[in-house]
């Protein structure tokens, strides 16, 4: 489809250098994610890999466990005012026996009123939900190839060399091999998509692999990490409290500012080889 | 309440040198908005300016014009399972004529089935939503008081400086006076504690100023400057295409790349005086 990137006129302003040209930017479109031809979630995306993105989205939402939970999906004929498919729309038919999800999804967290809406209550959800004991993974990784992830991380990134403007998200193994990589403007999509891909490749729970993520480490993504049962998260920028919380919890290894010679590691720092 | 940050320890390690020591990290906690005791919706934010939150998630979602749209507001007694009020809801009431919106917020920029999803149709929803005419502003804006936005920007960061973990989103005049900064886990909560405080003091529309983000410029954010009616929106890193879109639709100056002694204009450059 080729709408990973479009191209726009800019004022380009560098000192006292003034020049007007083309640039690339990254493209954003919605996409909606159908059950059955019933609307489910619109998230804004960015094109490409959306097969993989509806599997990602459903896996660690906790709709389906895995590939044999999808009978089918399709982009439906959703068309713009040109007549023109947009390719913005998946409908998605659950296998037989598969439940949709009876509420909207951005509020499954939301335990009963009593209970209260804390971040404990969206931890408790996640462990009620999460069908992978992540805690017990006997995965190990040496320091040096948990340091040496971010330089392969922006090696293998394509869309952001040219627009300055994606999240990435990337699967390794335990001895730094990249699974894949995945490039969106929305840092949930792109790991939905790494995920998503290797759900339709019959590979989650992801044990012994490590998420890497651009950014920073929040509750959903740390959410996403134990959906998927993925044993280790690293981000290059600061995680949150809730994302600490919920590492602990579910026994992930949580790293945060993985850069250069150094990281902080947040939770289950047993799991790092540190001899040298 | 001094939840903004929270402590945790955490294994750091910087080439050789291992310690283990508390760390500050920034919080984050769910936040349901309900209208007349239904749940709206529920984001993960950063306690703290909840209220502003609140006013400016509603200013820019086409729910509320202003203050005057709003008949009060109070933090629910929603407790934890220890029996302390948790502060993560928030009810709404609105003045007597204001309608409450008759779908999900997130699914709002969704027209009908026959047009399909497509950014064009996300764009042609802001128009129809939108209450201002950001396009007629006036301002005009010296180069060298929109470079000077980053660094002003930093300098009144707070709880960045502590956790390294934070979106920021300041408000500035056209002659480059802040008036308003906020910092939140989310950068679309950012802009909206922002924009909230501006609704609460009767500020909105927001002609004449300057919306400047620590991250990216995505259609969002883009959609949240136009329905606060403010004509200038920068970020320090790229923008996305829908957002060049929105802002070349809604007649707002988009800058992207904003740092050192150089930016991108994508948008409506006639605003900014380039002579030096």
């Amino acid at each position: 489809m080729g709408r990973v990137t479009s191209r726009t006129p800019v004022l380009r302003i560098r000192g006292p250098v003034r020049t007007t040209r083309p640039d690339t930017v990254a493209a954003e479109e919605p996409l909606e994610i159908r059950l059955a031809g019933s609307p489910l979630a619109v998230t804004m995306r960015t094109p490409g890999a959306d097969f993989d993105l509806v599997h990602g989205f459903l896996a660690t939402e906790g709709v389906i466990a895995g590939i044999e939970d999808v009978a089918g999906l399709r982009y439906c004929n959703s068309v713009d005012d040109e007549g023109r498919n947009t390719y913005n729309v998946v409908d998605v038919d659950l296998a037989p026996g598969v439940e949709p999800p009876d509420t909207a999804l951005d509020r499954n967290f939301l335990t009963s009123s009593s209970c209260g809406v804390c971040g404990k209550a969206s931890i408790d959800a996640i462990r009620t939900r999460s069908r992978h004991d992540v805690a017990a993974d006997p995965v190990r990784l040496d320091l040096a190839t948990l340091l040496a992830l971010p330089d392969r991380l922006r090696a293998a990134q394509e869309v952001f060399t040219k627009t300055g403007g994606l999240h990435a998200a990337g699967l390794f193994t335990a001895d730094g091999e990249l699974v894949a990589l995945r490039e969106d403007v929305g840092r949930h999509n792109a790991v939905d998509k790494v995920v998503g891909d290797a759900v339709r490749q019959g590979r989650v729970p992801l044990a012994g692999h490590v998420l890497m993520v651009s950014g920073r480490a929040s509750f959903e993504l740390t959410q996403k990490a134990a959906m998927a049962g993925i044993p280790v998260l690293a981000a290059v920028s600061a995680p949150s409290s809730l994302a600490v919380e919920l590492a602990a919890d579910a026994g992930i290894t949580l790293v945060g500012f993985l850069r250069g010679d150094g990281c902080n590691v947040y939770t289950r720092s047993d799991r790092l080889v540190l001899e040298d």
